[in-house]
């Protein structure tokens, strides 16, 4: 059967197995922070986070969304950094560097306005647990919605968006990076799914009004459709903000369940990810065997090209 | 940005523009039906629903899979029916096409087992409003799973899978159809959006294990990351039959909201579809022009090649 459907050309170029990281169990932390106008408190409160969440033996912290920042396009330009300029001309992932280096941690920084020349992107950097950034994500898909009466938002006016998206290997594991909006689209997760991830990690922001509506069905989509671990952290809300996120951040397993979640409120959710569980789920359900190769496949344009 | 993110090519060929059906606003029925092992019963019973269905002003009703017969592998063969020999060798198929006629509705009939020469396949049969049969979905997924304890399948030890994907133009628009175990996969949802579908009709009989865990999961991802309807119907649970079947028949917006559902039991949902909310959603979140064809492209192999 699998020679007629061809299940194998589903992927373009074929899907690759899952890789074997030194650590397949651990514990993750999601820091769901409040965030303010003044940057160095920011930076200051999200390191007593992630060490709190690396006392309570998480492996690997993830971050919200623009912690650092008011989430506002007028804030983007005043707050962004230059990161790849050195931990001076950085001060917000020369905290998490730090962090990672004295903790032994790997850290899924959530996001930060960086500056590039001239121009702004919304930036999560990874960093291995010597402290070494492993990968910088640039949110691929702009936030530009409109809807009338409850959300408006176009982050093309400040930033550019990222041009690749961001597979990273870890001591946790492969891990697929998106950020926020980026989780709309499904294809990511597909082709992330296809490059062999195991967790695809996603500070987000997600609103009042499609926060409610979608936030975790798409986690539990993207987690049950490519049998994988999906992580989400977002800022606490703070309703006196110009921007009010929804909060919620959540741990979803490789069947679509939700592991573990907390409401709006400032919170560090601690909880375990077993990778077997991937293995488990995908022998229960063989959806890479059964793909129809025949029929529709979806190409990873940038890993196509470089073959 | 359209134009340097090449949001045209994230579907190959480029997605078709959502053709203008004849009926734009309708309400759509879904036959929650008990099933027994005397298809006469089963054929008389549908027939009546339908009726029903259409009394309340449904001009589209959607019927469960595996509606004439008991759902194993041991009796497809025995009720299955050689749908193109005609109405004495199909008498299932011939009662959706003179009740579609009698009542001037589109019917999606649910789907019966199907032979054709020394196949048995799993096939749903659309009628149209003269009583036509517009189209023939045979099942593309076939349900193999093991979930050891709780529910094991192989519907591949009888059945062959179909070799197309169906989308077709009816008086109540344009609708994709899957077959229950279709629905796990998401790249036939995104190929019918792709072909301009405004609703996908899952004819479905998910399980005591996967529906409560993924049956409204996968109808809400399916409508809310392609912005479309998606409707799904289901046998009523019988706790005494071989296979339990899970119920709760739904309808789904473009915004992935459900629109109406039920619980195990026998039942007629009768809700309404306005397609307009599919422009009005894709209007808030336009998705479409969003996608990063420079990244990803998802190809319906058999619409390439044809071209």
């Amino acid at each position: 059967m699998a020679s007629t459907f061809k299940p194998e050309q589903a992927r373009v170029p074929p899907a690759l197995q899952l890789p074997s990281p030194p650590i397949t169990k651990f514990k993750i932390g999601l820091c769901q922070l409040s965030v303010t106008a003044d940057k160095e408190r920011n930076i200051i409160h999200a390191r007593a986070a992630i060490e709190e969440a690396a006392e309570k033996g998480a492996k690997l912290v993830v971050l919200p969304e623009i912690w650092n920042s008011p989430y506002s396009n007028d804030s983007f330009p005043i707050y962004a950094e230059d990161i790849d300029a050195g931990p001076d001309a950085s001060p917000s992932t020369a905290m998490l560097s730090e962090a990672a280096r004295l903790l032994k941690i790997t850290i899924v920084g959530g996001s930060i306005p960086e500056r590039s020349g001239d121009k702004l992107y919304n930036t999560c950097c990874v960093f291995d647990a010597d402290g070494k950034l492993n990968a910088k994500h640039r949110k691929i898909h702009l936030f530009d919605i409109d809807i009338p009466g409850k959300i408006t938002f176009k982050e093309s006016q400040t930033l550019t968006a990222g041009e690749t998206p961001t597979v990273v290997d870890t001591e946790v594991g492969r891990i697929g990076i998106g950020i926020c909006y980026d989780i709309r689209f499904q294809e990511l997760a597909m082709l992330y799914a296809a490059r062999g991830a195991h967790l695809i990690c996603y500070p987000g922001a997600f609103n009042m009004t499609t926060g409610p509506l979608h936030w975790e069905l798409l986690q539990r989509a993207r987690a049950v459709d490519n049998q994988l671990y999906v992580a989400t952290c977002a800022p606490a809300r703070d309703v006196g903000g110009g921007y009010v996120a929804w909060g919620h951040s959540t741990l979803i397993g490789p069947f679509g369940e939700v592991l573990a979640t907390t409401e709006h409120d400032e919170a560090i959710i601690i909880s375990e990810i077993d990778y077997s569980q991937i293995d488990l789920r995908r022998t229960n359900l063989p959806l890479e065997k059964q793909r129809r190769g025949d029929l529709y496949q979806l190409v990873d344009v940038q890993r196509s090209s470089s073959q």
